[in-house]
């Protein structure tokens, strides 16, 4: 919420010290208490400032501790409570909670939270509030000022002003209440709005392309129309701003290859917390066979030459770092909209040069490391050193060639299947490059031992 | 910015139809043109739009376009915009763009641009404005309000009011436009203001800091202090929004293994892009020449039992695929303040089930494969196939243990050296966890495998 809107404790009082909490802060220790002492807590603070401590988004448990407490008690916080605050509190509550609060819900707001909490998980819906300042297209300045004076108690912010055709109900502009500040009581509203059609979105919209929005046009909030474009609802930029947060530690944990863990660490439950790894991991290792596979392929000529398992390790880490370096850079170009599908070719034709360069460096460090260690006399690789160290030079700009363009190209092709590019995880790309690598490595050293070694 | 500051173009005009294109608009598509076409266009703008289109955070090129255009119409749309976006443009510029832009700025502009210049890269103190809404803690209500008619136009927002002592200078309180409307104008302006001293940061915090402090408060903006408490400037919202989404690009990246690569993908140079993956890439495939080391170490058994090379990539990888999955869950949790560095210990007592029972699932599955596969006649392991498997299984728990311990540590152990989290990234912990693993699985041969194969 862009600001309380009961401001109960947050009226000047002498009395209040420097040591008065905030209620976010309020809100953050009773996210780390032990429930029963949450509990306590709760049912000992004067209804307004409760309802301050409920309003903020990062509260957990909130339905547990409603519950624990009297009904009375928690009738009155929740009906004080912004009402997308409310539908938050539902949707994580465990279905014995819902069951039992939301009978407290006056009906109007039940309806309301029940729509709310009907609009799929991550999309503008789920993110919006009901609670925003619409005013008539045919209404003056001072009537639009004496409207929100009005109704400024029960709004979540009244900056942004949206301004309704009386007789369709369709969003005609906005104004924001920055320029009514200076303008003329008796000039109709719309003097006032740019013209232009307001920026807005569908309930179905993903949390990510909002904030994008938001970002893009410099917004405060911004409006959620139906089809008939009637305001549905508002999403502020602070709404956006937790999103952008949680966004980003999904796409973090996805690239980690875990899928989507949400909530604090310490409160995912071991049940929960592998089947969140589980399912990747196995699969990431049963694509991983393949490896074993290639391994077996080349059987004769690992047992001709085991000098060459010595290199295999360092030489498949290379490919994979190299495509999860390119991975995470395209990813991010995507997301950022920086590049669309069609540039393919144009990463394609940079990563090339980039990834052979790259290898050349890395083959360069390995023939020196081996050159070294045989002069030195601290392994022996055998007479035909030479050759080795060509093999696993040459092994290395091919892996690091293929790696960066698989890990490039990676996002595009997912983006191109309809998933969401940043599904490539670093290890995903690592696996995937792990068994051409070594079909690579193999192939090199054929062509290069044969007649010696091979 | 909160909002334009000069709203020169968004005044309603009957004549401007929905194809008028907004200021963001016009950037981005600058942003996507060929240099000399962007000068034709932006020598084409009306001063006032111009303004718009150069207040956008996003444009790339302002000060090249600007150098390009006619000085007298540099100067007109560089005093128009606001004072954080002139920094901007300065912080991006070439040298010599720089150079020839500065004597442009109003001698107050410059000095003002010149210590916003002067802050370090992501602090509060590059993100802030200096032009932010302040009063006199003596002043009314209708007193605050004329001030702000007078100064709206030059104030990025005028939404949060920052309440500053008379004497000392010092920030006493802050009060919100919101709570001014339904004020009466006689009154006080401190009896609206909360009492609480009202959240602060200082110039050098880091972004990060900025965007929770805001995130968490539900704050449009907060005001940057000097020691004195004086206000220096104000960081907003949208400022944050737009640091926190590249803040996640870095994060990512750095996940990725590259050392955090800024702008467009597509313009980022050959040398640019070698240099910003080739330090990272060279690192770790030094570390991992190790993994050549351990292999020679077991020489003598990898002569003795080629058929253990063949499950070498398998294990390694799953080691680190596990530890990745453990580091993206930290580095999250630690970024948002899920967990303390104390906390270690319950981080710990956890990995350890969740990382053998993983272990266990592809140990089982990697015994399974091996004994199809025996049994079906696809590969021959041997007589002593069984002990094979066993190896196999045992090693996997041992190695994806392993990895999940080293990969839920090593944000910790980054944390407590004073670095960032979120600079472990998963080839990092794929390296660690590869040379670890191949002494495991060795380990684990040579202790099942005595007096049969070894």
């Amino acid at each position: 919420m862009l600001q309380k809107k009961l401001p109960s404790q947050d009226v000047f009082d002498p009395t209040l010290t420097r040591l008065d909490e905030r209620p976010a802060d309020t809100a953050e220790r009773l996210n780390r208490a032990l429930e029963p002492e949450a509990v306590i807590e709760v049912a000992g603070l004067p209804v307004g400032r409760a309802v301050d401590v409920f309003d903020q988004p990062f509260l957990t448990r909130g339905a547990r501790l409603l519950r624990a407490i009297p009904a009375e008690q928690a009738r009155a916080i929740l009906d004080g409570m912004a009402v997308d605050r409310q539908a938050d509190v539902f949707r994580q509550a465990e279905k014995a909670d819902r069951d039992a609060l939301f009978p407290l819900l006056d009906d109007d707001v039940a309806r309301i939270v029940r729509t709310l909490l009907a609009y799929p998980r991550d999309s503008a819906g789920s993110l919006m509030t009901t609670e925003f300042v619409s005013v008539q297209a045919t209404a003056t300045v001072a009537e639009v000022l004496d409207h929100i004076r009005a109704v400024h108690h029960t709004r979540e912010t009244i900056y942004p002003i949206y301004v309704i055709n009386p007789s369709s109900g369709r969003l005609e502009q906005t104004v924001s209440l920055r320029r009514l500040i200076t303008a003329s009581p008796g000039d109709p509203i719309l003097t006032h709005c740019s013209g232009r059609a307001p920026i807005t979105t569908t309930a179905s919209a993903d949390r990510e392309d909002v904030a994008r929005l938001i970002a893009h046009y410099d917004l405060l909030a911004v409006p959620v129309v139906d089809d008939a474009r009637c305001v549905l609802g508002i999403v502020t930029v602070d709404d956006v701003l937790d999103a952008v947060v949680a966004e980003s530690t999904e796409d973090v944990q996805r690239f980690g290859g875990v899928a989507g863990a949400e909530g604090p660490y310490l409160e995912i439950g071991f049940g929960r917390m592998l089947s969140k790894r589980a399912g990747w991991l196995c699969a990431l290792f049963l694509s991983e066979m393949l490896t074993a596979s290639a391994m077996q392929h080349f059987e004769t000529e690992l047992e001709k030459a085991v000098v060459l398992t010595l290199f295999i390790p360092l030489i498949m880490s290379s490919g994979g770092n190299s495509g999860s370096q390119a991975t995470s850079l395209l990813i991010r170009a995507l997301a950022l909209g920086q590049l669309r599908l069609r540039d393919w070719w144009r990463v394609a034709i940079r990563e090339l040069p980039v990834g052979m360069t790259l290898g050349a460096i890395l083959g360069a460090i390995g023939v020196l490391r081996i050159a070294v260690w045989q002069q030195l006399g601290i392994y022996d690789y055998g007479v035909h050193w030479p050759l080795i160290a060509l093999t696993v030079g040459a092994g290395l700009i091919g892996i690091v060639t293929f790696g960066s363009m698989a890990g490039s190209m990676l996002p595009f092709i997912l983006k191109r299947l309809g998933f969401d590019p940043a599904s490539a995880s670093a290890p995903f790309v690592a696996t995937l490059v792990d068994v051409t690598g070594l079909v690579i490595y193999f192939r090199v050293a054929l062509v290069i031992l044969h007649g010696t070694l091979l």
